[in-house]
């Protein structure tokens, strides 16, 4: 679209504002129009990450979940509202760049590795200019904040999200060499029965909040409550050739 | 060790030097020593894109892999000669550290992921301090050069070696929702095959140098020869619910 703005998709890392890349922190210094996604009534972690690097004076365009993400997924009811929501938010987002106003997505971690930014982008991507900033992925600040080693050699990296269905979760999980466990919440007491199952539960070992001041982060064998936020993972490190 | 100094591992990311993260830049600016791999003969990439944020005056420890990444892995020989660069290496650092000097070692990528930093982490971690610093990994700057979202919904993503075995690979890819492949070089005409057989070849994307000024990007399918550096990759996206 000829005089628009350009959208920039930019990816925070996962906490720590030091975490941001040098590139990000100058986009978004020089954005005068900044979105980021948060749950309804509550501060958005991707906001919290850029704080320090935002100008005083710039426009905030909050979009604001319409529900929790601890609802079960696969309901019509559930799968229709959030195509609503990415749907309006995509148009309140193309709105400010139709004013010929560039606008900087904020995303936590990798916003193309499950971001919701990826919504956005699918749906504008033919109509304005995107620019993508890759970022530090949640995984990857876990794995530092653990001091693990991930991957070996010709160790396979598994990414799952405990979403699954317990059978295909143990499936996925067992054919792994090393493995991300995310998406926890609600899902906690099911990957506690995966892992006791598959005699895992002495590798694994519990993140919440990797790279941030309250992090926590234990061996799961050590986790007694089988209570976790959404964004908390497991990790269950490879062990692949290591000379 | 009391007086000693202290280890950096500092995940530089993809390539760009602007994807170096705010924190990794202040240590790189702030260390008096540093440290890298390079293939022998070869300029190090960690390095190039440290470049920028390096003091003047850093002393620099030059960490010269003894052989090519091409030669099959398990060949005893390998193997061993492997195993004593590695301790070589982490001595050459350790004797810095033991002189009451910090080391920042440079990685590409993320240093927990597939990372060099993991075999000298793993033979100093006991008796030096070691700081990891995570870093935007190759793949996630590869999502972003070749805007391609990878993950949506529950889709399991697999990060795979293109080193593993001809039945082992297929198998694995086979059983991806989302995948990376990773290790190129000579095993390339392999993974054209194992792509062939399981017709993926429309769906996967080649991504070279991502990120770098000389990045090269294209469809599996316009790909014509079987030439490709040993970090270049294959992604092939996942298909996963998308409101």
């Amino acid at each position: 679209m000829s005089g628009a703005g350009a959208l920039y998709g930019l990816g925070l890392g996962p906490g720590d504002p030091e975490l941001v890349t040098v590139k990000a922190a100058r986009l978004i210094g020089a954005a005068t129009t900044v979105a980021y996604f948060a749950k309804q009534g509550r501060e958005s972690h991707a906001r919290r990450i850029a704080q320090s690097y935002l100008r005083p004076d710039c426009e905030e365009l909050l979009l604001a979940y319409p529900m929790t993400t601890e609802r079960p997924f696969y309901t019509p009811d559930y799968v229709e509202a959030l195509r609503a929501f990415y749907a309006e938010s995509a148009e309140r987002v193309a709105s400010v760049l139709a004013q010929g106003r560039d606008v900087a997505l904020l995303c936590e971690g990798d916003p193309m590795f499950y971001g919701s930014f990826m919504h956005i982008f699918e749906r504008l991507k033919s109509r304005f200019r995107v620019e993508i900033c890759a970022g530090v992925s949640g995984m990857s600040g876990c794995f530092a904040a653990a001091r693990q080693p991930m991957t070996w050699g010709d160790d396979v990296l598994a990414v799952i999200p405990a979403t699954l269905d317990e059978e295909i979760l143990a499936q996925r999980l067992g054919a792994a060499d090393a493995a991300v466990v995310m998406k926890l919440g609600g899902n906690f007491p099911k990957l506690r029965r995966v892992l006791t199952r598959l005699e895992m539960i002495d590798r694994a070992i519990y993140v919440e909040r990797g790279t941030m001041a309250e992090q926590k982060i234990l061996p799961f064998s050590e986790k007694r409550d089988d209570k976790a936020p959404y964004f908390a993972m497991v990790l269950a490190p490879g062990r692949g050739r290591r000379p």
